[in-house]
């Protein structure tokens, strides 16, 4: 079967080496325009684009920051002579969902035409800097970033979770636990045999004293992951005070509010 | 320019009739693992499924519920000696983008291969439900629905807002009110000329004693999505018990303990 569309989404790997080949304007339009096809609840998303490679990450030629934008909103809906009343933890679930939908559209728009991207997930901890840079009003929160450009690299596609671990039909199982052990040594063969993290020097220091004992031979995608979910970031306080600075508020009332309660 | 996949993501729209044709199994699995091989930040992302078409909304073939995996995920983590201790904020703000990120790979590789599909937004305020009817562990978030099947409409795709509302380069700016009503026109007059909400019979009804002064002749987007977010869900108290009774604690402490704080 050829299907274009099926391989250009079976082949999307991220790109973190670009060349100096600079998109055309027409090329960034269709991208954008493919985004915005995407489904949404509220048509919540927006972009920030820089075109400053020197402070990009991965020195890419473009970088988007998709937002959600309730300031847009909230303009249309006075003109409507409505006022937002909906909690922010819905409008945020809601927007974090819009924004997404538009940059996956975005990404595999941009593989079609012969570019790569990589998402930069920190970019909600930087929501104040990129805000000052920006010029943001409030009710604007910048969710993730998008370096884009020609690759000046090409690796393979990185492994996936099997389907046994993935798909659930009718019910949620019990998880077996060879099932398990056989998701983590696809993942970790997988990305041990591409010399992933080794290439990016990526490896996590371990906090708290804890000693290494792995090495670039043997640290893979599971180790990875547990380093970051079990060492960074146990309080939400400040990705709390990143919303509330941008004007969201979790769980529908402010941090002074609640000291004040 | 003859761009097959650019041309799927313009030409996506949203499905609501369906045939009785069932995708084949071939299908399903080629469509979950286009969806699997988008980005991710941690893997966030799994699936239900189910076939009960008597219970899937627009009574699709088939019905796939993406959900937030920390279930999965902290199996995974133990079995490598680990506990999460990353704030359920933060992990809620990935699993978010990882589970959508990969529904709207499953989309678009649905649209590829003949179907269609229509995203079902009200999930979250189900979520007790979903979780007694999958027997879903503690830890795993029903995020969104997915109605897909062979689609029984061909209607056009949807109007979205102008670029000069939705991409800002370098500078977010002060808008010109003539920009926003332009863009209000445009989203308005277009699901006009599609008789949009009169077709679906989707206008929504004015609460608190307001008076009615739209027909179908004039109700349209921006008051469509000015109604919900200004009539719909002022206290977030329902979502919170929904994430609460899953496992996650939003911002970071559950509900008792912040009575007894």
């Amino acid at each position: 079967m050829n299907n274009p569309v099926i391989d250009t989404l079976m082949n999307r790997k991220s790109i973190r080496s670009f060349t100096d080949r600079i998109p055309s304007d027409e090329d960034i339009e269709l991208i954008v325009r493919a985004g915005q096809q995407a489904p949404f609840a509220y048509q919540m998303g927006s972009l920030l684009l820089s075109r400053d490679r020197e402070r990009i990450p991965y020195r890419a030629p473009l970088y988007f920051i998709p937002c959600i934008d309730s300031h847009r909103h909230e303009k249309i809906m006075e003109r409507r002579g409505w006022k937002l009343v909906q909690n922010d933890l819905l409008l945020l679930l809601f927007g974090i969902q819009d924004a997404t939908l538009m940059v996956e559209n975005m990404i595999i728009a941009a593989e079609s035409l012969g570019m790569g991207s990589c998402l930069i997930g920190s970019v909600p901890y930087h929501a104040d800097k990129i805000a000052d840079r920006f010029n943001l009003p409030p009710r604007v929160f910048p969710l993730v970033g998008l370096s884009l450009g020609f690759p000046d690299e090409d690796p393979p596609p990185r492994p996936r979770y099997p389907l046994e671990i993935t798909l659930y039909e009718e019910k949620y199982p019990e998880f077996n636990e060879e099932d398990i052990v056989r998701a983590m040594k696809i993942m970790d063969d997988g990305y041990l045999a591409q010399d992933y993290y080794r290439r990016l020097g990526a490896m996590i220091r371990l906090e708290d004293g804890r000693s290494e004992t792995y090495s670039y031979d043997t640290y893979s995608w599971t180790e990875h992951i547990s380093r970051k979910t079990g060492q960074w970031e146990p309080m939400p306080d400040d990705l709390i005070d990143q919303f509330t600075a941008r004007g969201f508020s979790i769980p529908g009332y402010t941090r002074i509010e609640k000291n004040q309660g």
